[in-house]
């Protein structure tokens, strides 16, 4: 089973502090760039000297790391592993899509996922490791639309292609959605998966609503 | 109408060369990432020195600014300005959408892909004007959504929230796709037409399939 966000580091409130870091140093991160943030900058805007913030993490690569194992323990708590239980495939499939909208959408730390898709300046063994923790998720999406097929509940699409194109709609959100706009984050999981998923199954009632 | 890539500078010689030096500069940025890569970096890149580099931008903004106003010409050019004229509204998106993944898994520059949609470095009135040409195209998807809805070509969903699912699906190419992977980029285009638009559409045959 993954681990989740509260798994790491035994002792609650230094855990608590460590993810506080985190947060703050994804924000320093986001707002200079990962070579234009320095260390120093990063302890000021977490109130720590320097030396205070080499306490926690060993280096800028280090916390890089951390921040994007952070978002995918997050993922991994409030939405894969929240859903992985669920028998029946298109329904697994239509509530990780909410579970993962109302993620991006109401996670307070977009920064975090800024980090976690968009920063390529992890290299080798760290990369593969949160590249790994990505596939998990790919696997998982691959395997239920499959099953889905599988079990005739939706029609015989390309289960890789349809999990990408799942990842894309529900990971670009963060790109263009804003809380304050129209549109309330519950409406926006109900309408991407209606989008998603409304006419992948056959309906009958939508060719009578649609004839009438 | 939108001015295409050649329309750039009149000079046609000097125009293919300002276009390398983006393309290099591109690809210097992402590799060192914008505040790490320097002008003289980005000079020997492209085979300059510092001074020849001036002579073509005035500085690193300028270049990240040209560079964004480069990949959104290619996609006018290549996308929008091809499928605009199609008087079917589904006819149009779904022409979209596979020139979009072509335009996506066929450009030789991801960088430009990169840098588009992933950096956040410009403000103010350069930020404006990228953003302005970005949201033409989603004005444009929510209109030809709205246009297929009217016709009842699709089930009534919400045009914005399709015309972003669209979006992140296509765009979120550029991070998972290998063209030398199993899948062509032509197969791709047509799977990611077939998940999105063929089951928004009530299909009576798609009935018949499943309960056969």
């Amino acid at each position: 089973m993954a681990q989740t966000a509260d798994d790491r580091g035994a002792d609650d409130g230094r855990s608590r502090r460590h993810r506080e870091i985190l947060e703050v140093a994804a924000k320093t991160i986001c707002e200079k760039g990962y070579e234009g943030a320095s260390m120093q900058q990063i302890a000021l805007a977490c109130g720590l000297t320097k030396a205070g913030l080499y306490h926690h993490v060993q280096g800028k690569e280090e916390i890089l790391v951390e921040i994007m194992h952070y978002g995918m323990d997050i993922f991994e708590e409030r939405v894969l592993s929240q859903v992985e239980p669920i028998a029946d495939p298109l329904e697994r499939l239509r509530t990780c899509m909410a579970k993962n909208v109302l993620l991006v959408t109401r996670d307070r730390h977009k920064e975090i996922s800024i980090i976690l898709h968009e920063h390529a300046t992890l290299t080798g063994e760290e990369l593969a490791r949160i590249n790994a923790r990505k596939k998990r998720y790919v696997r998982f999406l691959e395997r239920s639309f499959a099953e889905a097929v599988a079990a005739g509940q939706i029609r015989p699409v390309d289960p890789k292609v349809a999990a990408f194109a799942f990842l894309g709609a529900v990971n670009w959100i963060y790109k263009w959605f804003t809380p304050d706009g129209q549109l309330s984050d519950e409406q926006l999981a109900e309408r991407m998966q209606d989008v998603f998923f409304g006419g992948l199954g056959p309906r009958p009632n939508d060719i009578q609503e649609a004839s009438s």
